[in-house]
């Protein structure tokens, strides 16, 4: 596939990243159609140009529109963009499968690690929608959706083994303040954006323990070896974990305010339980709840240590103190750097 | 030199960092002695155990004394900690030279690039003090003084070509709260702290201007990217970058309202001249503002592109607007992200 010009666009799901990407794409020229899975949520981004759940004070361009009829959505689209969240990703594309015009850009702005079959979400892509998952073109970067919908610059990663396809959604979605550069890394930039979720967590943690920005520094530093650790063992290339969708990524995650990963794990570290810190960021689960269990799963599977994963397994999901995993994870052993 | 045990520490400079340092060595249970120039500061350590100006509101170890008189302080040291500015160093060194033990291990906390000479602190310690580059010991890290000084749990890196002086200082300044790792790469290690000012000062610009993490984010992973080009040049290891010599120590400084790097550039960004930013951090000019001179004239040197580094000189050294320099670092060219 080369040279391919994507002119219409569909974007599955109306949260904020798929609303804000959904902008950026508007922003950049295409004609974009959103589904949203709520005919409320569509007929406000399509008649009153605002999406103010997951979007609010941000006014969406005029020639965004919405749907909640997922085949309407799709009908002509020639790039696909899903935009739902990991752990339902499997089952909302079943029920797309037969409306995916057959040579559409498959894009995927989910991260995660799928619970049970440990698959990234390229590799769910591609078992259900029945195409080679080095067509899928997998976004990541340092993306906090708030902060692009207001218009910030920002650089973002368009990674998939095909490079035609990222150079198509990159000259689809460039526009004066979204900055894509392609990859060919699809493994690295996936775990570096599952895996981020978990650091995060660890972060809002220590946080709200009271621990300051060397404590968030060491945990970053750590977290991104071990991401790096399973990524090497999982065939990714150990240069992206030094870039955007590995340390920027993570940076964005750990240092922003607005990631419900960072302010979920704040106020475990504050001593509240998963249900009341699942109260407090809108009744969702935090994405590196979830993950922390498959990525522990999958790099048991491959022989890989990682304490940070572990730790947060244990806080989240079999309700260790977090005063006592900050212990462990601080440990005591003198060594080198590296060892 | 093997399995040397150090007992007696001298600490040189009574800055936040090293009193810190003092503290850490203190609390490790060694017996330290502080130089400070000021003789009341040196009093108000010794008699009084707080450095108010440097570290307010710090009760400082009864066993931590100090002293003005750097014959006094130097006598029966068996490593000495150089903890001056890193532009003042050589003057200071040249003062001491004859009064430092012949076997004490040398320390640098001093972070920075020599203008002029184009040295790093190591070589500036060797040259001076007349001893083999590789004997010195680099400490750096995600070391922010306040929280180590109020017993945040923090990792560190001693970096020497000499293992064992490594060790020593390791085993010497291991405690319940401060967890330092070795490392041999002492070019790598120093090029990190050095332009990680330079880095935390266009971060402070950035948020100056209004922008937010995605931003910081994007600026820290290529200003590490930039970093590591010019160690790759300068035969350090690429793998310190990714450690806490690198990422790590450049999260910190970054992250944190309390680095005076970070605090100047936002001064700059909210549109404050150069004096006035200067005045806000207490008079002292920040060490990014002259490491962003010598560091971009060590890069040019060896052929290696710096474009943050460069923006950062244009601005401090040469009055350039911060908003132009900030369109021209998100420029516009669509590429992929390692080329």
């Amino acid at each position: 596939m080369t040279g391919v010009t994507v002119q219409s666009v569909t974007v599955l799901g109306a949260g904020s990243w798929g609303t804000t990407f959904a902008k950026v794409l508007a922003d950049a020229g295409r004609d974009v159609t959103m589904w949203a899975r709520r005919a409320e949520v569509a007929a406000e981004i399509r008649d009153g140009h605002t999406n103010s759940r997951y979007l609010p004070g941000v006014e969406l361009p005029s020639r965004l529109t919405a749907t909640s009829d997922p085949a309407e959505a799709l009908a002509g689209a020639e790039a696909v963009v899903l935009a739902v969240p990991s752990q339902s990703l499997r089952a909302n594309l079943t029920g797309w499968r037969e409306l995916l015009p057959r040579e559409a850009i498959l894009v995927s702005l989910a991260k995660g690690v799928e619970l049970g079959s440990l698959k990234r979400m390229s590799e769910v892509i591609s078992e259900i929608a029945e195409v080679p998952s080095g067509d899928v073109v997998v976004v990541s970067g340092p993306n906090l959706a708030k902060e692009i919908a207001q218009r910030q610059p920002a650089a973002a990663v368009l990674a998939s083994a095909d490079h035609d396809r990222a150079v198509a959604i990159q000259q689809a979605s460039f526009n004066s303040y979204f900055r894509p550069y392609t990859n060919t890394d699809v493994v690295g930039c996936e775990l570096g954006g599952a895996c981020k979720n978990v650091i995060a967590l660890s972060c809002g943690i220590a946080s709200g323990l009271g621990f300051g920005a060397n404590t968030m520094a060491t945990l970053i530093t750590r977290g991104l070896a071990e991401t790096a650790r399973l990524g090497a063992k999982l065939g990714a290339d150990p240069l992206t974990f030094a870039g955007l969708a590995g340390v920027g990524d993570l940076v964005a995650t750990c240092a922003s305010p607005l990631s419900r990963n960072r302010t979920f794990g704040e106020r475990i570290g504050r001593g509240e339980t998963t249900a009341q810190a699942q109260e407090a960021v809108g009744g969702q689960v935090a994405e590196g709840v979830m993950s922390c269990q498959s990525i522990r799963e999958l790099a048991r599977g491959v022989g890989v240590d990682m304490p940070i994963t572990e730790a947060m397994y244990r806080v989240c999901h079999e309700g260790m103190d977090p005063v006592r995993v900050g212990a462990e994870l601080l440990g005591r052993q003198q060594k080198h750097e590296w060892s």
